[in-house]
């Protein structure tokens, strides 16, 4: 985070006229908003202060003119430091009414009655209230209609802006100097946990302003899930141990693995590891403007699955941006066309029997000529340790 | 995370048990969960995973019998390797049906027709899956009545065991290690944004598993706020620094800070964090068995304020264990009755005027005899650097 703000101001208002554009075509009278990503998306407030899960936040973006913060007295100094003018805050936490009558207020005055106010409630949405703020808030405004946003956040949020693909490409290149440094923290001996430890600091070492996601494992010719925390056993000669870290960099995530065989890995494993980057390439090839999310999910699946549709992780890959996930996903269901300025993961595995997977995963954005490296790109042999 | 589990079977069957006895009086035939530390509360179900916000997680709690998991099926294998037998997956994510219909399935077999489901529904909660999902569910169950928890969840959460005692300890024993190691990374000249990179490398170095949450600041005489991401700044002579983490071990969390002066203190921020470290004594000797919440705000108050209801915190602590905070809250309104197990956060802060403020936090937990401290609490002289 430097002194400077993450985006001109320019680029939030453009970010505004684009989504106002959508809900006028919807026929939106305004979206309610709670969460970090979305009301970042439109504020630049950057906080980790979202861990806490006790203060509820509002954004309310109106059919015309600027957006109405809701938010928490202890989040005002930070808001007023962005673009945002209009602040309306409350003590919170306030057991009689935790901002509901002010969030109410506001959107009485923006929104005409009959008025339909927008929130994202479809895949990989939430609300982020109590259910009881909810149905009061609905309770004290009858006569407007609440309802989905028309999947509008989900489509604004798929196209990066070139400011938003550069941040990603710094956060994608401080991992890839850490995962070079492996090496450095893990032998034969090291506990997975110290590992995990280990690779965190390296993050920051590198530049990451902190570190919300590491999985991983590490097992004898595979590992058994990728979500699991590191537990205390030694790496041992045999052993595949794949680190899968989200990092984050002024509020952007990469989201990319490797793999490392502790001592010469077998003809499978290393077979397996070619495939993976065989199918991560495949993906690569196919990710071209005009495609859609599920031909790129097929391109890769025949490679990895023979084409029967995938395993456990239900996907093989997805968005990234704000979130170390975002749509699309790369599922068969998954019609989405891809445009320039997307940002995607590639991240083929293959199922190795007896409970053993191996995956692997890059970073891609979409141009017009076709898909652009985040992460620089594994080669087919898989990085060996000791 | 060792290869043990953090509890043993009957540490979750007890929490399990508790919950249906409170079920009973309130008239509940299933609790659905589906936040984080919820789901691990009676499962031991624990991953960074959760990060990512794309696929939806179920817990059903029954009124007899033990919890059924309705979960993706990328999450089977660490899941079965907790104590829960009754394990439902589909591959998320699902466009068509993300596991309501199975989710539905499960309720409709335990919950008998005109039976009711609580949901946790008041402050701090939020329901975690999408909200045209949650309509579906509704619709799919017409003859089920999902309703508020009852409160049920905040309270049970609220006790901890000594198991969960011990480690929200040994959390703030690895951060007190930390802060005791702050002059090794900071100094007149280092900027904010740096001093945050290596004292979450100090947390680790010391044990965390992760640092989910670091918060300050640093300017003169006092800081802004306590939310704001950390700027490039350089420390300065006369500055007042505070850090303030949140980090994790085992899936528990400490939340305590330390404040600095950059060089020798002025008086009136000697005399300010004299005045803290006052409050928070105070409020450590109110914290016993039988008061309540709003009794050990107003003993701290009184110090910090003269009594006039604290400032835009809006509070002066809070609760602790899974997450950053928890229920209750030190607010005039919180007439929560202090219980042997309860874990809570001392928060004082004080407005220094011209936009500074000054806070301090410990963490104590609440036994028989009075209040005990889980953070070993600072003295009244400001530590000083340089």
């Amino acid at each position: 985070m430097t002194h400077a703000p993450l985006f001109p101001t320019d680029e939030f208002r453009a970010r505004v006229a684009r989504a106002q554009s959508a809900m006028h075509t919807a026929g939106l009278d305004a979206l309610l908003l709670t969460t970090a990503p979305e009301i970042f998306y439109f504020t630049g407030f950057l906080t980790r202060f979202w861990e806490s899960p006790t203060r509820p936040w509002f954004l309310v973006l109106p059919a015309h003119g600027d957006p109405v913060a809701v938010i928490p007295s202890i989040g005002a100094h930070l808001m007023a430091r962005g673009w945002i003018t209009d602040i309306r805050t409350w003590r919170s936490p306030d057991y009689a009414d935790d901002g509901v009558s002010l969030l109410a207020g506001v959107l009485r005055d923006l929104v005409p009655s009959g008025g339909r106010i927008g929130l994202p409630s479809g895949g990989e949405t939430h609300l982020r209230m109590p259910l009881s703020d909810w149905q009061t808030l609905q309770d004290q405004l009858p006569d407007r209609v609440f309802g989905p946003d028309a999947g509008i956040m989900r489509r604004l949020r798929m196209v990066k802006s070139e400011a938003e693909i550069a941040l990603i490409r710094r956060a994608c290149e401080i991992a890839y100097r850490a995962f070079d440094r492996v090496p450095e923290i893990a032998a034969e001996g090291t506990p997975l946990s110290t590992v995990f430890r280990r690779f965190q600091i390296l993050c920051l070492e590198e530049g990451a302003d902190w570190v919300p996601y590491l999985a991983g494992g590490a097992a004898p010719g595979g590992y058994g899930d990728v979500i699991s925390p590191a537990d205390d056993r030694p790496l041992a000669a045999g052993d595949v141990m794949m680190l899968d870290t989200g990092l984050v960099r002024d509020g952007y995530f990469c989201d990319f693995d490797r793999n490392w065989s502790i001592g010469p890995p077998s003809p499978e494993v290393a077979e397996a590891h070619a495939r993976l980057i065989e199918a991560t390439w495949a993906g690569f090839n196919c990710a071209r403007v005009g495609a859609t999310a599920a031909e790129v999910f097929h391109a890769m699946d025949r490679i990895v699955s023979g084409g029967t549709g995938g395993g456990d992780a239900g996907r093989l890959g997805h968005g990234l941006g704000m979130q170390l996930t975002e749509p699309p996903s790369l599922i068969p269901a998954d019609d989405t066309v891809l445009e320039p300025g997307m940002v995607l993961t590639l991240e083929p595995g293959i199922d190795l029997g007896d409970g053993r997977i191996m995956v692997h995963e890059e970073n891609i954005v979409l141009r017009e000529g076709g898909a652009e490296w985040l992460s620089a790109p594994q080669g087919p042999e898989i990085r060996v340790i000791g």
